[in-house]
């Protein structure tokens, strides 16, 4: 069992889709992340909320197996994020985003994390990501995930972060972008040139690739009888991805195709219900069920 | 060792792509199965040309063991396709279509054709195909292909003729618009209603998905250095998965699940080339070479 701290954002979410609507609900990059890697290992949480973030949530978070030690509450009040979705449930569309206490996160690690030996960088400034990276001592396996934000605004940093990355995470459209070329293949090459060993890339309803220099692994997605809510699907992945590499601590190409899927399995949870109601009630069992049927659906 | 059938279109094709441009060639999508099909086992063609069609085009498609008595030869011009695509490869947009001798195709099959255990009905009027269907005795599996043209102008005949098939065939886009839903999922149970007791859904750069009333199979799309034409993709894909059937005589569903294999790797040749250029010179071990990077691409 390795160790893993993840930093990013814990933030209140407004969601519409065409199949319902909610209001400040808990969600944000770490807490979708935290919440579906704890199924699999203990997670160490670094992120920030105001004083407004309610005592049940992070009851929750700690019943769910996951150490809010590094859960800075600040004056103020929590990130919070509205945004809707049309039918096809690819695109988030924002309606508006605070930042609050977020703006000015500096990061600062408990004693504690800083052995850990997987660390997960969700979708935050590339400088935050680089200053918790270099809070950690020689980490086996870090992992980064960003979004077209910071490849329109942060290039620069975000690249000087990639130098430091195994494994980048991110969707087909940002990789693209990242790469500027429309060959998912050539985008992977171009991003592994920056020094990340293994690229990962989410496509939504089509699945996720996975790259490493003479290797690649295409998992589809899991077909859905209904899909809630996609907010959180890219996070939960990289929960159930790098909870079962912490389980294992195996970080071999052939373990990350089946963290792949464990993260596959865990984002079709995710999207099954909004925000986090899912993981609420999900049992192990259903999680090895659908590993199970993941099999069944890919063999030939 | 089953035979098969196909009736569809022999045309010339004028495709412009980003990657390069060809004039009146050898195209149609008759002609893409048989030519990929024929890899596999030896194809009767049903289909009409003018009197304008070159000695040398039936004389490749006798090389590749496709069987031409049941192409008519009529008075007047070629059917002729111009398009063109876009970057992204995935639509193709017509710039002119000239029906010439198809515009009046009455489907008369040779007798030998008669005794064919498998039937491709490829994307043509599905009255033609349903009249193809009644001159064959018996078939074991048939299979149709359509397109949006027939779902939005002829959907009633559409129907009738899919009460009569055993596996439709059709993009994601199809499928959602002839079951009006957006959940592929939902719309292979739709069409499985009505017919078909499987539903291949193609998704182009994302694979293919596999529905039978109880299982389901997903295959991702061959990841490729570089994609020249997509033209022919889906029945180069309908006539690599016949082909294995028609070799094996096997139509179990994990036979068929192989098929899907098959249909992929000639999908994925076929696209690497503009018309038939790569059919022309491919290898037999090519294909069983790509076949195995595709076990290599999607096992964990």
């Amino acid at each position: 069992m390795s160790k893993i701290t993840v930093v990013g954002s814990v933030a209140f979410d407004s969601i519409e889709t065409p199949f319902g609507k909610v209001e400040s609900v808990l969600g944000g990059s770490a807490t979708h992340f935290s919440a579906a890697a704890s199924f699999f290992a203990p997670v160490n949480l670094v992120a920030v909320v105001g004083n407004d973030f309610p005592k049940e949530h992070i009851k929750f978070l700690k019943s769910r197996n996951i150490d809010t030690e590094g859960l800075e509450i600040a004056d103020g009040n929590t990130f919070a994020w509205k945004g809707f979705y049309e039918y096809d449930l690819n695109t988030a569309h924002t309606l508006e985003t605070k930042l609050n206490v977020f703006q000015d996160f500096e990061p600062k690690l408990p004693e504690r994390y800083t052995n850990s030996e997987i660390v997960f960088l969700a979708n935050i400034d590339p400088e935050l990501q680089l200053s918790v990276l270099d809070q950690i001592d020689k980490p086996k396996l870090v992992v980064l995930d960003t979004m077209n934000f910071w490849i329109e605004n942060k290039k620069d940093r975000l690249l000087r972060t990639l130098q430091e990355v195994d494994i980048a995470l991110m969707n087909d459209s940002e990789a693209r972008e990242l790469a500027k070329t429309f060959s998912l293949l050539d985008a992977a090459r171009m991003i592994m040139s920056w020094g990340p060993e293994t690229v990962i890339i989410k496509k939504g309803e089509h699945g996720v690739l996975m790259f490493t220099e003479n290797t690649h692994f295409a998992a589809p997605a899991f077909p859905l009888e209904e899909i809630k809510d996609p907010t959180g699907a890219g996070d939960s992945f990289a929960g159930g991805f790098l909870g079962y590499l912490a389980k294992t601590s195996d970080f071999s190409e052939q373990n990350q195709r089946k963290a792949v899927v464990y993260g596959s399995v865990m984002a079709s949870f995710s999207v099954e219900d909004f925000g986090l109601n899912r993981a609420r009630h999900l049992k192990q069992k259903e999680i090895e069920d659908r590993y199970a049927e993941f099999e069944e659906i890919t063999g030939f």
